[in-house]
């Protein structure tokens, strides 16, 4: 794959291999969770190919603020879901670490609160949207809505149908004021997904991070992925594509991230913004 | 200095040595601010101890994280305050940079909103505060209310008078609910911060930072000093100490700050919580 067209996986387009297209039945099964698509050939290249991304995101991550203090709106929200153990949290540790800690404004969502569900679904994720210059993160996000909402019939089924759209006018609305939607799910296997909730009961200093609840919701693992079928079918959009990353190998879930985050950062292209003082009489003035 | 007492300067305590005594005339003047007080003896010495830091801060980050999920409702909050290009920004990047950004919760106060000023003082503060687990990080804080607002006299002086007892009273309010208040004051000399002034006029990449106004602040320079002085005599307390980190260098000042978190974490010792499951069942459950 990776000598298609004789270009190395770097010089390729990321984000057009692993978009969903958007409006076709989406088999999450004919994913293979363990591939690399485009990616370095193992785990000791793709530590080093990430991290060699490093300092040209957190150059353009600077970029990005700089010219919000000029003006610019553009921001970009990094919109994270997956199964449990998918590794949202650790895109978030090892990814987002890359960039200056400054700029990323970092919203978990979790079961919504009392005052939560007393407003529209979409209330709680307004009041977390990344301002002009930042990158914004959501560990899980609105698609819950769909998500969860859907398999535990949260909702009646009438107001679920209505959501799919509200969801994709709300992304076009975020797009029309400036901000780049990147939406990455994290695509792991049923088995893997054992391996990772069998780990963290091996290990005592990982129990905090399980729940025997856990075991219930993997219960409802063909439930849950027909519901992602259908919101990544539904809410792939031109504006607003859904990116899915095979997430068996976490070095490979790493290395995507920052390249898909990479490439929209360069075709953002953001700019130092000029000083509209004068230098020479600045200066003079500096004793 | 590092000899005394014969330790290494990283097995001594760093809190105690730059801590302000409360309740005594500060004299800034009398802290020369390019001073190395138990640090690494250059600037190599300085990035590499640095980086050592890291794991052992990541770890008990996570511990802190992984305690509030049972309960455990302790916290840190980071207070950085100094003069314009002292550092923040940077300390933010460096330092904050060796942690998981998502148990971190960034704010930077800019000069405050109309519905701020509708409110007390303390009110935006409130509710930027780190949730339990969490790392809280001010850059700029409600100190900014005995500074600027004294020297630009915001505020009434009998008002003024009052805020240094509101604020240690609410510092010792945040000690009682579980926040360990970290507040480091970022110390530069007069000459330092005219060097850094001019590197950003000389460097059109760094004119979006620089800002004709700053010229103005830096005249007011011994009346910023003077409110500095008296806010930290008046403000450290037992229960939430000021430290004084001399930031000429500024491999010095991410050392020192990450070692004051290193030497509070290490007094919390946070521990991961022991699950409360059967762990051979949900063994037996995972399949």
């Amino acid at each position: 794959m990776a000598k298609k067209g004789g270009k190395k996986p770097e010089q390729r387009d990321l984000r057009r291999l692993l978009r969903i297209p958007g409006g076709k039945r989406v088999d999450l099964a004919s994913y293979p969770a363990d591939a690399t698509p485009a990616g370095p050939k193992d785990k000791a290249e793709g530590l080093a190919a990430t991290a060699r991304m490093s300092e040209e995101l957190a150059g353009l991550q600077e970029r990005l603020y700089a010219a919000s203090t000029a003006g610019d709106r553009r921001r970009v929200l990094l919109v994270l879901q997956g199964m449990d153990t998918s590794g949202k949290g650790g895109t978030v540790k090892h990814v987002i670490g890359l960039f200056n800690p400054s700029g990323c404004r970092i919203k978990a969502f979790k079961a919504p609160t009392r005052e939560e569900l007393n407003h529209p679904f979409l209330w709680r994720v307004m009041r977390a949207l990344p301002q002009p210059g930042e990158i914004g993160i959501f560990d899980r996000s609105h698609y819950e809505d769909v998500l969860i909402a859907r398999v535990r019939e949260l909702v009646p089924r009438r107001h679920l149908a209505r959501r799919y759209g509200q969801i994709s006018r709300f992304e076009q609305s975020l797009v029309d004021d400036g901000v780049s939607v990147v939406k990455v799910f994290l695509h792991i296997s049923y088995e893997q997904q054992r391996r990772r909730l069998l780990e963290r009961l091996d290990n005592p200093d990982k129990h905090w991070k399980f729940n025997p609840g856990d075991i219930d919701e993997r219960a409802l693992w063909p439930a849950y992925q027909e519901a992602y079928e259908i919101a990544l079918e539904r809410c792939s959009t031109d504006a607003a594509p859904w990116y899915l990353v095979p997430s068996d190998r976490k070095w490979y879930r790493n290395w995507a991230v920052s390249r898909l985050l990479l490439e929209q950062l360069r075709e953002l292209d953001p700019q130092y913004p000029k000083g509209d003082f004068d230098v020479a009489e600045c200066r003079r003035r500096l004793t």
